[in-house]
C-alpha cells in the first residue's frame, strides 16, 4: 500500500547498556509515577520494588494502572533487597532516606525524592524539619543556574520538591536578569496527590471535591526555605519568600502565580519576555508560551514540561510569571529520571513525555 | 410523646408586607442564585422573570433545580416587563442596566448585580469597559466602612464583582489599621460559575476538570479597578493592587489569597487578628475562624458566609489574609439580597443562610 | 417605598411548642447534614451533639460548614448524654444502635439512621451484616406503599439506605401497576460521601477524582436485601434484583438507572408516565420531570427531593426509570427528618428544602 | 558507575519505512488523542493536520499539550490537503467523511473515527442518522471475532463508538460461551470528552462537576444499534440490548455495567471467569483484572487497555461484567492505531500504551 521508495529509514541504532533500577516507596504516588516513567525508558530494567507497611503485596493492589507490573510482589524497603542495582530511586517519608543511603556504595547511583538532602543549611533543616540534618546532595533541578554540572557523574541527587520546582523555574531568571527586587510573593495551588497517599481525613475525596482551601499560610510549608535556597543561590544574595500553598480539586498538576516588583530600571513586557527566552532557549522541559497564552497544568499532565508565561503589570509595577508543572512528573519522578539520565550520561530527555494527556 | 411543660413557645410572629421581586437574566448562574434564596426569604413575592435569548421558555429548562419555579415562563428582559414590581434585581451582562434602569421609577429599588454602576471613576470605565459610564450607585458592600448607611434606604444599589467582594473584605481592615503598605498582592482562586454560563471552549468540563489556569494576568481583569477604588477608599489614599486570578474545577467559590509588607511599626499575628476581630465583630456574615483554621470554600458553599483568617509571615514581614466565599452567593446573589434587606429596612440576614452546604 | 396597599400579609402565625434534638455521630456525613437541616426546621432546638472518637472536640472542627454550632462541644455517644430530648437521631456505624435505643425510653422518638432496624428478615440480617438481628422499625420511606401510615405517632424509626431510597422510590410505581416483570436490573452511581468519612486509601482525593469504579458488584452490596424488601414488599411478592453500584468523582448524589422487562399487556411510555404521576400526585419531594428531561443530581443537591423519569424502550422491551437524589439529604438526614415530621405531627414537609444548590 | 559485564544489549534494530500520517479534525478530542500517540508511534511521521473552522490557526491554540506539534498551522479539511499520505485519519463529525474518502485513492489507508461506515445495515443508518448509507467498512474492533483478519491489510477502516468497545468487549465472551441468554442491560457512565469539543450549555464545566445525569436513555443513543450488531454478530442470532448511558464529571473514561441472565444451563463465577480469560489469552489490550478487583477508569487513563472483570449474581441469576476504558484512547483513537497498525502489518502493539496515568 505504501511506496517504499518514498520513505526514509526511521531508526538509528545505538547499542547501549541497560541500567538495573530499584525504587523504593513503589506503592505510594511518587513510586508510581517512577515506575510508569521508567516503563517507557529505552535503557533501564526495573528490578526490585520495596514498600514500608505494604511489602509482601502485590503492586497492581496499590498501582492498578501498572499493568505490566501489576504482579511483582513488594519486598521491604531494606539496603539487602535495594542492593545491586546500579540506580536506587527512594520515594520515602522524610527522615528514612540517610541511613538506607549509607548502606548503598558510591557505585550505586541513589535519588532521594525526599527532603532528607535538599537543604544545604544545617540550621534550615532543624528549623524545618528536626533532628540531625543527613547533608546536602547534588539538587536536582538541571535548570538551575550551574545545577546540570553537578549532576553529571554525581552517585548522589536530592531531586526537589514540587512547589520549589515550579516557583524557582518562574523566578530565577528574572532574579538573575536583575528585572525585579529579591522579594517575591507567591501562591502556588496544587492539585491532592501532592500530599500523597496519606489517610487524612481532609484528604477525603468528599472534602477536596468541590473545594479551595489554604494551608501552611504565613511561611509555615516546609518547602520555603528550599525556595529561599534556589532563588538565593541563583540570585547571589538572600531573596524573601512569602509563600502561601492552595489545595484544589484535581488529582496532579501546580499553577504557581509568581510575583516581584520590578527594580528601578524597570521593564517592559518585552524585556521580561526576552530574559525569559534566553534563560530557557536551550531547556527541552521549559516551555516559555507563546505571548497571551496562559499556562494551564492539563497541558502538562503526564509530561516533564514546565509551562511559563510572564508579563508586566505597569500598574502595579511588578512582575507576574506563572509556571504550571504536573506535580509527580517534572516536580517528582520526572525530574529524579531527568538527573538520572545527567547522572549515568544518557540523553537528558529519555524516557521524559514532552506532551500530556488532554482534555 | 413530648410533655408540653417543657418546652417553650417557638415563634414571635411579626406582620409585614409581602415585596414584590422581578429578576431580570433569571436563566443565568446569578439569577437562579437569587431565585434560589429569594424562595426562601420570609417577606418576598417572585414576580416576573425574564431573560435575553431564553425569552419563552419554561424557567425549568435552565435552572432544573429551582423546583418551586420550574414552570415560570421568561419574559423579555424589558423595562415593561420589570415595572410593577417593589424590587428588580438585573443580572445581565455590562452595558444592559442603565437603560433599563433609567426606565424603573425611583418608587422601584434596582439591584444591580452587572458591572455597570461599581465603579465611581468615569476614566476608570472608559478604560476598563469602555462606552459611557453609566454613572455610580451605592456599593453593595455593607461592610465596607461607610457603605451600610449609604444602602440604607436606597433605590439603587450597584452589588460587587464576586473577586472584590472577598478580596475588599480580606484587606482592608489590615490598610484601615495601618497594619500593612499599601502595596498589595492577591492570588485568587475561582470556581468556573464565576464566567457565568457563556458558551467557550475553556469552560467545558472537559477542559476545567483536572486543570488549573491563570487568566487575566498582569493587572488586565476587569475587577482589578474595582479592588483598587474598595481598598483606596478605606485606606484614604491610593492603594497598589497586584490581582492575579486562577480558575479551578469546582462549580463554586472564590479563595483568595492575599498579602501586604507590614508597616515600619509592624505586627505580629496576635495584633492582625485583633484587628481583625475588632473590624467585624458585629458583622453577621463574616466570620474569622479560630486561629490555626483556615478557609475552604466548601464550608461557605451556598451561604452568604466570607470565611477569613490572617497571620503574619516574620520571615517575609508580610501580613497574609485568606478569604473564602461562595461567588454566586456572598459574591452576587447573596450579597444582592443583603442590600435589598437594607435598603427596604428589612432585617438584614432575611432569607440568607449562614451555613454551607458540605461535604 | 412599597405602597402597602397593594401587599398582603405574608405570615400566619402558629404557637407550637420545641422539639429538643440530640444528634449521635455528629461529626459524620449524615449528622453533619441533620445539623444543617435542622438549623432551619422551625420547630426544633438543638441539643446534644455526641461522636464516638471525636467527643471532647469542637464540631467546627469536623463541620466547619455548621457555623451557628462551631463553638459547641461533642459528648461521648452514651444513652445517658442522649437522654432527656425529644428525638435522639442515630448516626453511627451498624451494631452500634440497638443498645443505645433500648436504654432511651419509648417516649424518645429514636431515629436510626444506620441499617440495624431496616431489615424485617432476621435471616437477611445474618446473612448480610451477621450478628443478633436488632428487630424491625417502622421503616423511614413514607412514599412507600403502606409506610406513611406506620411512620405517623412511630417512637422508633429506621431510615432508609441511600441507595434503596432511590431504587425503590424509581421501581415500585411499575411494579405495583404490573408493568413490569419483578425482575429488575439496576446500576446506580454515587458521590463517594456515601461512604462516610472512613479514612480508606480508595476514599482519598486524589484515587475518586476522575475515576469511575465499581464495587460491590454481584449483589454483594449491603442494601441488595432492603432493596429486595422495599420492592417485593410493595409488590405483593419477591422481586429478584441484580444491583451494580459504581463510585463516580462528586461528593454528593445518586443517579440510579433501573429497568425492568415489561409485562405481555405491556406498555407504552406514556402508561408508564401515567402510573407515576399517579403515585407521586400528592408527594411533596417526589418529581416526574417533564416529558424529554432526564435527571440530574446537581438539580438535587441539598433539597429532600427525588427526581424521576420514566420510559419505555419498545425495542428492548423494558421500561427504564432514572431517579436522583442527594444521598446525604433525601438519601439519609432529609429522610430522616421527613420521617420525625410525620411521627411528631409536624407538617412533612417542615425544614426540607425543595430546591437544589445549582450549579 | 555501573559495570558493562553485567548488562545485556538493550535494542534490536529494525530497519522500517516511516509511514506518513495525516489527522483531518485536529483540534478537536479524538484529533487530539491520535496526535498524542502517534508521537510516541515510532514508526510514523506526522503529515498534515487539517481542521473545520480552526483552519488557519495553530494546533497549539486547541491542544496545548501537544508541545513538539504547538506551531502546526491547520489546513482545510479538504480531500487536497488530505492526499500524499500513506495513512489519514477523519476525526470528523459524522455525514463528513464519505465524500473525503471517495477522493482518497485505495493505495491511502483511511481510517474513519466517525460513525458513518461502522452500521452495515443500510436501514439501521437510516433509523438512527439518517441520510444516505455511505456503506460499511471493515470494522476496528480487533478484538472481535474475525475482527482482526479483516483488518489486516485493509485500505478502509471504521473505528468503533467508544461506548460499543467498552461494551462488546465486556459481553461477547459470555454470549459466545453460551453462559447468558441474548438479552443484556448496560448502563455506562462516560466522562464529558466523549461529547467532543461541542459548545452546549449542558457541558460547560459548572454545569457537568458536582452532576450525574441520564441521556439517550431508552435505546435512543445512536450507539445502540452498534452495540446490537456487534453482539448479534458475535453470538449469531440477534441480541437484545438494552442501554443507558451516564454523564459523570470527569475528563476521560467509560465505566460499562453490563449483565443478562444467565442460561438454563447456568454457570458459576468460575466457569464465567474462565471464558473470559479464555476469550482474552492473546489480546495484548484486554486486561482481565485478578479475581476480586474491579475495574476503575482511572488505570486505563490514556491507556489503550480494556480493564474488565465478571462475576455471577446467585440470587438474581445474572452475570455481571464491568469494564473500564479511556473513551479518548481505547475508546477511539488508540483504537484507530491499533488498527492502523494491523492494516499496515505492524506489530499490533506499537506506540500503544498499556500503563495508565494515575492517580
Amino acid at each position: 500500500m505504501t511506496d517504499p521508495a518514498l520513505h526514509q529509514i526511521s531508526r538509528v541504532c545505538i547499542i547501549i547498556h541497560v541500567v538495573r533500577i530499584a525504587v523504593a516507596g513503589a506503592s505510594g504516588y511518587a513510586g508510581g509515577e517512577l515506575l510508569r516513567l521508567l516503563l517507557t525508558h529505552p535503557d533501564v530494567e526495573i528490578g526490585t520494588l520495596t514498600a514500608g507497611g505494604n511489602a509482601g503485596t502485590a503492586l497492581g493492589e496499590h498501582q492498578p494502572h501498572l499493568l505490566p507490573l501489576a504482579d511483582r510482589v513488594l519486598a521491604e524497603s531494606t539496603a539487602e533487597n535495594l542492593a545491586g542495582h546500579d540506580v536506587v530511586f527512594l520515594a520515602l517519608p522524610h527522615g528514612r532516606s540517610a541511613e538506607l543511603a549509607a548502606q548503598l556504595g558510591e557505585d550505586t547511583l541513589v535519588i532521594d525524592c525526599g527532603a532528607d538532602h535538599r537543604l544545604s543549611d544545617a540550621a534550615a533543616w532543624d528549623r524545618w524539619y528536626g533532628g540531625e540534618h543527613a547533608g546536602h546532595w547534588p539538587y536536582g533541578l538541571p535548570e538551575l543556574p550551574g545545577a546540570r554540572d553537578a549532576l553529571r557523574g554525581a552517585s548522589r541527587v536530592a531531586v526537589p520538591g514540587c512547589y520549589p520546582t515550579a516557583i524557582s523555574l518562574a523566578l530565577f531568571p528574572a532574579l538573575v536578569a536583575g528585572l525585579v527586587e529579591p522579594d517575591v510573593v507567591i501562591t502556588a495551588v496544587t492539585g491532592t496527590s501532592g500530599a500523597g497517599k496519606a489517610l487524612k481525613p481532609h484528604l477525603l475525596g468528599a472534602e477536596v471535591m468541590g473545594s479551595l482551601s489554604a494551608y501552611g499560610v504565613g511561611g509555615a510549608h516546609r518547602h520555603t526555605p528550599e525556595i529561599v535556597q534556589n532563588l538565593s543561590g541563583a540570585y547571589g544574595r538572600t531573596v524573601s519568600v512569602s509563600f502561601t500553598p492552595v489545595l484544589a480539586p484535581l488529582p496532579r498538576g501546580i499553577l504557581a502565580s509568581c510575583s516581584a516588583p520590578l527594580t528601578a530600571s524597570g521593564a517592559d513586557a518585552a524585556a521580561a519576555r526576552e530574559a525569559y527566552e534566553k534563560a530557557y532557549a536551550d531547556e527541552p522541559f521549559v516551555r516559555l508560551l507563546p505571548e497571551g497564552s496562559w499556562p494551564a497544568t492539563s497541558s502538562t499532565l503526564g509530561s516533564n514540561v514546565a509551562a511559563l508565561q510572564v508579563t508586566v503589570d505597569p500598574d502595579a509595577r511588578r512582575l507576574i510569571v506563572v509556571a504550571a508543572i504536573d506535580n509527580l512528573t517534572k516536580g517528582t519522578a520526572g525530574g529524579a529520571i531527568q538527573c538520572m539520565n545527567l547522572a549515568l550520561g544518557l540523553p537528558e530527555t529519555s524516557g521524559l513525555p514532552t506532551t500530556g494527556v488532554a482534555p
